[in-house]
């Protein structure tokens, strides 16, 4: 019987934890549940679950929640230290899946009691790369990846003879606009942009899909996971995202991960794991899905591959500045305030005009993050501008 | 260091083991190496191994090897004891790949020293798998596939945790008549049957891929050395023979391995097991490949998949007898004393013919080997009466 803590309860990746924590109540129990606001969801599950904390992050819902779990013996708190201090009681299992910065702080703190913590999230890995993994190695903590493409390499990958591996091939669907000319993407918008394909994913992480900045990001998150050289990890565009990702060894042989598209997969893997558990999921149709494809990614449409690429082989603080600069860039295209291809602009911008020492605490990376935010406001301001000129012109 | 005897060292498995031998002589020191009467490439090999001993099957040609090996330290010796003998004196490693039944006694011997034996021929598992698999429980040898598709699915299939397993999934490449109707089929030479899209192989096992025998035959060898239920083994048409095999777990997760058409990567997977070994195969190139394809095989074109699912189930001498008959077609068939399509025929006469108790021992496995054969070339003989009648009316 393991304990397990949900640090972002009520979202896609809590809840698909939750189902699968409540399919296995012989394995699981619930010590405590965290989200931001959402009251409702957050005492549902908690009375199901029978959890024995539930914390809002957000204070002024505190009192809606102690009013929902009235009469139960769950207990109750708000805030954010309250959500780090949850983390940092320790459960078995900690489900990392705050979204953004916010979640950086709660995630450390479960990785500084040393037991295992499922990171959901990419700013653990890809923002404070360094600063996690040194966290890590001094608690002795195990980092699980529930991303399906890391924890299918993580399922493929000797952790015990890293030298024999020759080469990861991280695979990627090439999202909405794989076929698209350049010009053609100039004019897209967000309704066309979050149409995934083949994933049903939040608004944020579906624009990422669209830019390759989402690969790219797992690129950096790839490098920091598993121990060798960045230029061994590849992508590849794999359309139909049934292989999830692979790993080629010496030997040439390469193993990889196939499933379906279902986050509950690689969730299960890693709360289970080194053993498996059971999942809903309906059997792998090899027959049925008939054919797989493979192409090259395409660098010149889609810059994301080299800026990621650049900040991964450069370090220090780019990464968290290229992630910073591209959430804010991706809100205001989803706000119409900049086009699409004006993403991965404002990134380059925003890396161009900021370039501070490495990160070499929390601290650091939260400041690095809010100001490369700053910057990357004050380049579509500009841009904007310079746009409204340009139309007056 | 490990020391490696390979029995049968001029056939197309030895000569594959042994060139990834002689590139890691830092790893390996070769003690015995035998072959049914090839001299001139074992005195060779022996020579450049500086290996301790080489023997010859046929005692005619042990003056021609003695000769060869003269005024070397290399000791000699000839006739099947003496195979059986090496195989016996118990290298860290042995490699069975004595083609037929005659590897059998030598296997066994091997089995029953308790190290490691890579098995590469078919009978071991097919015709003397419960015999086999005892006797390596009770020396606790350790048995590894050297196939291709066995090997796949040993890399994948997590030992420790069998019940963690769903399905695996064989594949298979469809074979040169794939695509071809009964008709069809029912014309085509030994010079078609042979000519098989990707493996470049022997006769025999060329004719076994185009009848689907072969998958049929490694259906009933995954059965032995896989603790699965024998329906959650499936088999799917793969033309391009890219991936190897597949394991699903209860999770929804699949792992495959992948790999070029070259039996040296499943070897060398084996002879460095559980560490890998370099071999000078190019990477994977997914997108050179371009496509992977599946879909159902067809049991009616091809009734080599029921009648080896049904001798699995069946049990007992069953798959022996199906191995044997199926040599003796396939034979008929190059000799061209038979058709394409009377391959099938002849092994279901022949099961239907004959239907002794299980063997008990090696023993008891040869004689039962021994009466089909001599039945499936008196069914052949029939057939053959038959068809110069009908032609003389």
């Amino acid at each position: 019987m393991k304990s397990i803590t949900i640090l972002g309860a009520t979202g896609s990746i809590g809840t698909s934890t939750l189902d699968l924590v409540e399919r296995a109540p012989d394995r699981f129990e619930v010590f405590a549940l965290t989200a931001n606001c959402d009251v409702a969801r957050l005492a549902a599950a908690a009375i199901r679950t029978r959890a024995k904390l539930a914390v809002v992050a957000d204070e002024r819902c505190l009192d809606d929640l102690r009013a929902a779990l009235s009469g139960t013996n769950i207990g109750c708190a708000g805030g954010r230290a309250a959500v780090i201090e949850a983390a940092s009681l320790g459960a078995d299992i900690t489900m990392a899946a705050i979204v953004g910065c916010t979640g950086l702080e709660p995630t450390m703190a479960a990785i500084a009691r040393g037991k295992t913590v499922i990171i959901a999230n990419k700013e653990p890995l890809v923002s404070a790369g360094d600063v996690v993994l040194a966290a890590a190695k001094a608690s002795g903590a195990t980092l699980l990846p529930a991303d399906s493409e890391h924890n299918a390499i993580f399922q493929c990958f000797d952790a015990s003879r890293p030298e024999r591996v020759r080469r990861i091939i991280l695979t990627c669907s090439g999202g909405p606009f794989r076929q698209r000319s350049t010009e053609e993407m100039r004019a897209m918008t967000p309704e066309q942009a979050v149409a995934h394909p083949n994933w049903s994913m939040g608004a944020k992480i579906s624009v990422d899909s669209a830019t390759l900045f989402n690969k790219g990001l797992e690129l950096i998150e790839a490098a920091r996971l598993f121990p060798v050289p960045h230029d061994a990890i590849e992508i590849v565009i794999h359309p139909q995202s049934v292989i999830h990702s692979l790993v080629e060894y010496v030997d040439g042989s390469t193993l990889a991960q196939l499933g379906p598209p279902d986050m509950r997969v690689p969730i299960a893997s890693c709360l289970a794991w080194p053993d498996r558990m059971a999942t809903p999921m309906a059997p792998l149709d090899l027959v049925a899905i008939g054919r797989l494809d493979f192409e090259a990614p395409d660098p010149l449409r889609f810059p994301a591959i080299r800026l990621t690429r650049d900040a991964l082989n450069a370090g220090g603080a780019r990464p968290a500045i290229l992630n910073a600069a591209n959430e804010i860039a991706v809100a205001a295209f989803l706000d119409k305030r900049i086009g699409f291809l004006e993403i991965a602009a404002i990134v380059e911008d925003t890396l161009s005009a900021y370039d501070p020492a490495a990160p070499g605490t929390l601290g650091d990376v939260l400041a690095v993050d809010t100001e490369a935010r700053s910057i990357a406001r004050r380049q579509i301001a500009v841009r904007n501008g310079a746009f409204l000129k340009d139309t007056v012109a």
